[in-house]
């Protein structure tokens, strides 16, 4: 890994981690089972990427980025909660996450459920209380969050579009829509985010978006390729890449997406280097 | 019922139910399922107290409600996802909804767990995107909301609190806090929202946040009640006011609880009265 990307990564994850533990309600406040199951999912050695993309973003234009850290904390905890909602029984029936029991596994399907309504609801609240930027624009990176989290453009639409697919031959274009709600929705987000609070212009903010867009996809295509080729078959009768394209072609597919996306940042010279840099890192989980 | 409260109720339901409408993904977009999970749900022929409560508040002080209706919406929506994870099997496991199937049996566990996760995403979004009114406004209500459908202090605390009661004696301040964080919470959000977003004055909303209190609790003590008298025993082995009271008792706490809300809203004066039919129309309910 780019020795930059390792330096920035080595600061901001533990400061990540530090935000969370303290917008989370504490362990031993009442419900305590909810409250523990909500940090179990969360503080869990995640690589937090989707909030270290967003710091990403934002340190690009400001040189102190940790006042961003509420932000980047809240879309870690869209995340926490829809991998506790996909792993429950109903959904994709994972007992595992991360190598240990999933949440509904170490506490029961209902604590499960409603953690994650908790980490979903109280990511709006972080949002909300916020005095960062001014709000009319904090205003809009809620907007633009609950749009990459829900349905008919988010998160939340790519899982069910998972789900239905399960069993049944997609398209290449269907499965490019399935894994851009699914993954590249909130990767997206947190990108784009992180350029808007640090006051991006107009035009920088338009390359982040293709940017946001490239990676999104190229990050779900990746993470089928470790499914596929980490033998725990977490994937099957899943539509996937390579399903539907082998292996080797998925690689390559991955690899043009991450060649557009630095191509995308490439106006932004010096500012765009982490943002570069992340490719790199993302595509190496590949090789 | 009043006939002032009888005259708005034929008003405001209307609009309500055309908000929602227009709101929720038309449910011939994809995923359709989902969509139409969410219409199903919301669009059921609910009583919209929760809204009606918020528009009522609101136009106490501003002729014109018409632009509160999207707030308003949004909070019928964070009561009907509840509603949808209340009813899932891991939960109350309840088959039937006033009279039609619960979400996860008319579609799949899977589509209502998803569905109640975007109605809440949607909720949010609403909000965000609203231009009632300042931005640093329409954040505290985004906030206020948050922290009365999260946890600790709000519906899903409650939720937890309920689940972790059932089977257990309970005592009567026990109880008193699962109902108001379970359901009081988002009734007096939804009425503080209204009343503030009206522009009402500091000393008009400490009555009103009294006034919330009140009927906040008081509507399920008396929800309870019907519960009790109903004969379709959905609250077998919870902890109800009737268990702990009796019928009677409770129907006097209920009574009390009431006309504590109705004096809290006497300074108001005559913005207080559609306020105060709502105490006399929710109490009637129980009789």
């Amino acid at each position: 890994m780019n020795t930059e990307l390792r330096a920035f990564l080595d600061r901001v994850r533990p400061a990540i981690d530090a935000t969370l533990g303290e917008l989370l309600p504490p362990e031993t406040q009442p419900p305590l089972r909810l409250h523990q199951a909500m940090r179990y999912s969360t503080m869990d050695g995640g690589k937090r990427i989707r909030p270290a993309l967003c710091i990403a973003a934002f340190s690009a234009y400001k040189q102190d980025w940790k006042p961003i850290l509420p932000v980047a904390a809240a879309i870690e905890m869209i995340h926490s909660y829809s991998l506790i909602h996909d792993d429950l029984p109903a959904m994709d029936d994972d007992d595992f996450r991360r190598g240990r029991p999933s949440c509904h596994k170490q506490f029961d399907e209902a604590i499960a459920i409603l953690a994650g309504d908790a980490l979903l609801t109280l990511a709006f609240e972080v949002l909300a209380l916020s005095k960062l930027v001014p709000p009319e624009r904090m205003l809009r990176v809620l907007s633009v969050l609950a749009k990459a989290a829900g349905s008919p453009a988010g998160m939340i639409a790519g899982q069910v579009l998972d789900l239905e697919g399960e069993g049944h031959p997609v398209t290449g274009e269907q499965l490019k829509a399935i894994h851009r709600s699914k993954t590249g929705a909130l990767i997206g987000a947190a990108v784009w985010i992180g350029a808007y609070l640090g006051e991006a212009s107009e035009s920088d903010l338009t390359s982040i978006q293709k940017y946001c867009d490239r990676i999104g996809l190229a990050f779900q295509v990746i993470d089928d390729i470790l499914d596929a080729t980490d033998g725990e078959n977490r994937d099957e009768g899943k539509a996937t890449y390579p399903a539907l394209y082998g292996l080797a072609e998925s690689r390559t597919i991955a690899r043009g997406l991450m060649s557009e996306a630095r191509q995308a940042v490439q106006p932004l010279g010096s500012r765009g280097e982490l943002l570069m840099a992340f490719c790199d890192y993302l595509e190496e989980r590949t090789s």
